[in-house]
Parts: structure tokens; sequence; C-alpha cells
């Protein structure tokens, strides 16, 4: 039975899964929350930065009146460990729609100081009470059917990338943008696949936060290789997805002076462009 | 002698121009900055949220170690009026290439008490430092000639929305996108133009700020009427512009659920990618 049959078959839901187990936080006073960050969710050695980004997601989602980030932006100071840390959150303005936060995920070092790894900006408001029109006729680019995408479980051989992470989540690419996997990349700078979480938990905002830094980055398919450190992220969610396999596309329209962007937009099963972000990424020129 | 030309023949420079002038902040203490801000940057009563993020661009650029913002994000959280306010900045971390801060730009109220404006989280870094390479090969979309185009001074009467920053600026926009202005949308969500100031100063990286969130909104290309309220704007600035007019693009794709996004991408007379912006705000529907 291959992953993605199990996963059917062990079905995890919201608020009951690894993601939410792993992703969870502790308050400890108002607005300090404590978590273990697990070496689950980890790219090599380094803690993944949508999974961070949905940490101090869900202690902003405590911390202030509105449940749901609207728009949430992370700017990655230090690379993040497996093992404790502690999320600080500060309310900065409450309104009836929207209210904005701010927050800080720390570890301590091996002096016993506190180091800050990632500091958060962002606004939240109330998903379910937004009005369900759609005026405009974006649709998502051209998928090929799941059953002809490929995964790190397809692959005879780890993908370049591949990590503990790998094992979290449920991933097929478009071949069409694999090629760099095979020492072909188009220079395109385009990433496509479904996606979703290994145990077969649908999305919801958080773990979308997650989807958009989770696909291999699109540098690979412009031929570059190795680490490709994200500076800032902004997500934009924009509904609350169906239930199903999301799909997404990341895109780099700008590589230049050592740095490059990547948009990712996240389609539901049910047609919604349900989030936006775009991160600014260090290149490594080869 | 229409304004444009005017403005050739008194050509202001980087440092000695109304823009300078009225968004240059004074250092009260360390990592505190006063600034009155000008009426002559407000759309209808509120100050254009471009020109308030340039002012807390100006201040972080005094607080922090490296000049060019590289990726900046501002919340917008109340309206700001023109007259005194205060920028307070926080250094986040400082690094070799880069370096993160935190500014907010407050008001006070009849009461007294100080209100927040904005809450800016910023990667700052040195453009010049930057490697001249371009991977990529985006290129901008398509724009008539100058002289094809149109802006304010070539309407007889003022375009909905015009203010008093119309007044500070060069803008001549793509009559394609310009159905709005006529009672006939094209309902793609795009607006295309020229972009400077008014007295001929070139653009560079503070500037650029003011540039991203200038352009009348795509709403109005949606069919939308009156205000649309930036929650977020996130801009990347990617390159030192060269002299000569801006060419700048902004579309939307979704507008769903009472939000829209607005991207904003801008040339450069070298054809160079020189800034990227996205904003999520706020649409009000007929």
């Amino acid at each position: 039975m291959s992953d993605a049959a199990s996963a059917q078959a062990t079905r995890a839901t919201i608020g009951d899964s690894e993601f939410d187990r792993d992703s969870a936080v502790t308050r400890r006073e108002p607005g300090v929350y404590d978590i273990d960050l697990s070496a689950d969710w980890t790219i090599f050695n380094a803690v993944n930065g949508g999974f961070l980004l949905a940490v101090a997601a869900r202690a902003l989602s405590d911390a202030l009146p509105h449940d749901d980030p609207f728009s949430i932006t992370a700017h990655y100071l230090t690379a993040s460990t497996p093992g404790p840390a502690v999320v600080r959150t500060s309310v900065v303005r409450t309104g009836r729609t929207l209210s904005t936060g701010q927050a800080s995920i720390f570890q301590t070092d091996a002096d016993g100081n506190e180091v800050e790894r990632i500091r958060v900006l962002a606004s939240y408001g109330d998903l379910d009470s937004l009005p369900d029109d759609v005026r405009t006729t974006a649709v998502p680019p051209s998928f090929p059917p799941l059953e002809q995408c490929f995964g790190p479980d397809d692959s005879p051989e780890p993908l370049p990338g591949a990590s503990a992470i790998t094992d979290r989540l449920f991933m097929k690419l478009d071949p069409a943008t694999l090629g760099w996997a095979l020492g072909a990349p188009s220079g395109k700078g385009e990433v496509r696949g479904y996606f979703g979480l290994a145990d077969g938990r649908d999305a919801d905002p958080f773990s979308l936060l997650l989807t958009v830094d989770a696909l291999p980055p699109t540098a690979f398919d412009l031929g570059l290789t190795g680490w490709v450190p994200t500076v800032e992220l902004t997500a934009h969610i924009r509904c609350r997805p169906a239930p199903g396999p999301l799909r997404v596309s990341i895109t780099t329209r700008n590589l230049a002076g050592g740095f490059l962007e990547e948009d990712a937009e996240v389609w539901d099963t049910a047609g919604r462009l349900v989030a936006q972000s775009r991160q600014l990424a260090r290149a490594r020129l080869a």
C-alpha cells in the first residue's frame, strides 16, 4: 500500500493530526507561549519556515480577538533548530473586523541567551464572516491529473532536498516542472504540484502557511542548487479551503543581484484561490 | 507650458526635491524621529500610504546599519492626517549583509493619546553591493509610447480620486487601462502607466515605496468605486533605479470575499524590474 493510500485509510482530521499536535503552543502567561519544535518538520537540520510561521500564527490566533490570519509576514532572522522555543506576542490594534498583532519566536542558545528566530507581523479576521462572492475570473494554472504527477515516494532515490518533513507531506509534482530533479531544469522558475498532509488531514488557514513554503524551491528549476534561505515571506489567506488536495503553483520572475522572489498560489478543490504568498530569498549563485 | 515640461525645466534632484523635503525625519533621540506630515501628499484627507511607508523607511534607514529597504511590510492601522507625527524604531537584528528593524508611526489625538497609524517590519541591505547579474528573462508588460498616455493634467475634469498628491506626481496612464475614468472599466483589474515625481526628481528606493501605491486602484478597473483601504502592503526593492520615468503595472487576480490583492511591478528605463509589491486591501462592493 502506498503512503498516500495508507494516509487515506487512517485519515487524520483538523485538530487531530501530526500537524496540529506539533504546531500547538501552550500558553505560559498572557501573550507568551511555549512549544517544543519537533525534528519531524525539518529540512536538513533547520525547522521549515512555513511550519514556524504556522506556529507563530497559532499563538497570534490565541492572543488576538480574531482567529484567522488574513495577511501575515515573517522576517527570518536565524535558523530554528528542533527543541524548546518560546513565542512572545503583542497586540498592536484590535478592531471590529480586523485585528493586528506581532509575534517573535525565540530559542535559547548554549550560553543561555534568547536568540530571535523569526519576527512576525499579521492582521487577523474571521474568514467565515466574509461574503462568498468572487468577482474575478482568475483560474489556476493547468495541472496534469494527479496520477500523472510524481512525489518523493515515486523516486527510486530521495529527491534533492528530501528531509524529515518529506514524510509529513503529500506532494505530487507536475513532471513538467521536475526536470531539475533529473539534471535538466527548465529555466522557467516554475514548480507546480498537488499538496496535502501525509496523514490525510485537510487544509486550514494554519496548514496553508506551511503549504506556501513547502514545495522544492523555484531556484532548482532555474538551475541553482543548494540552500535558498528566506529573508521574508508574506502570505494572504483568502478563504477557508475546501477538503481535498490543494493545487500549488510557485513561480519566480526575477532572479537578480543574488536575490529572487518566489510567488505561491494555492487553489482548493472548489477552484478557489485560497492563499497567495510571496517571499524574498537569497540565491546561492553557482 | 505643460506641468511635465515645466518640471523638466526646473528638474529637482535626489536629496533636493519636494519628496525629500517632505519625507525627511528629524532624530529626536536614538531610534525616535519627528516629522510634520504635509497636506501635500494626501488623498482626500488621509496621507498617502506609500508616502507614509517612505517616511518610516527613511527613519529605519537612519536607525539600521544598512541604508536600503530590501523587503518592507506595513500594516495600516488608522488613517494618518496632516500634522505632527513621531516614528519610533527598534533594531531587531543586525547582520553583515542584512539587518532587520521595526518602526511605528504615531500621531496624537485630540485627547492627547498617541494613536498608532502604521506598523512596519523591514529588512535592509546595501543595493550597491549586489552583483549586477540578472538570471531571468522577465519583461515589462507592453506600454504604449508615453505621448499616447494620459494624466490628470490631460483631463478636462479632475480624475476620480484626484487629490493634493496628484500635483506632486508625474503620471501618464495607458488609455487601455483608463476606461473606468469614462465609466467603462475593463473588468480586468489592470492599471499601467509611466510614473515619476512632478518636480523631475529621479527615483530612489524611498520614492519607489511611494510609487507602488500611487496609481489609481485596480478596483476602479474592476468596476468598484470609492475608497479601497490598504490592510497590508509589502514591497521588495530589487535594485537602484536608473534615471527617467518608471513604468508601473498594477494587477489584481482575486477580488473575493470583500478583499483584493493588488500587485505592482516597477520597471526602470534600463529595463530592470526594480520593485515588486503586493497589498491586501478591502473592497467596498457596490
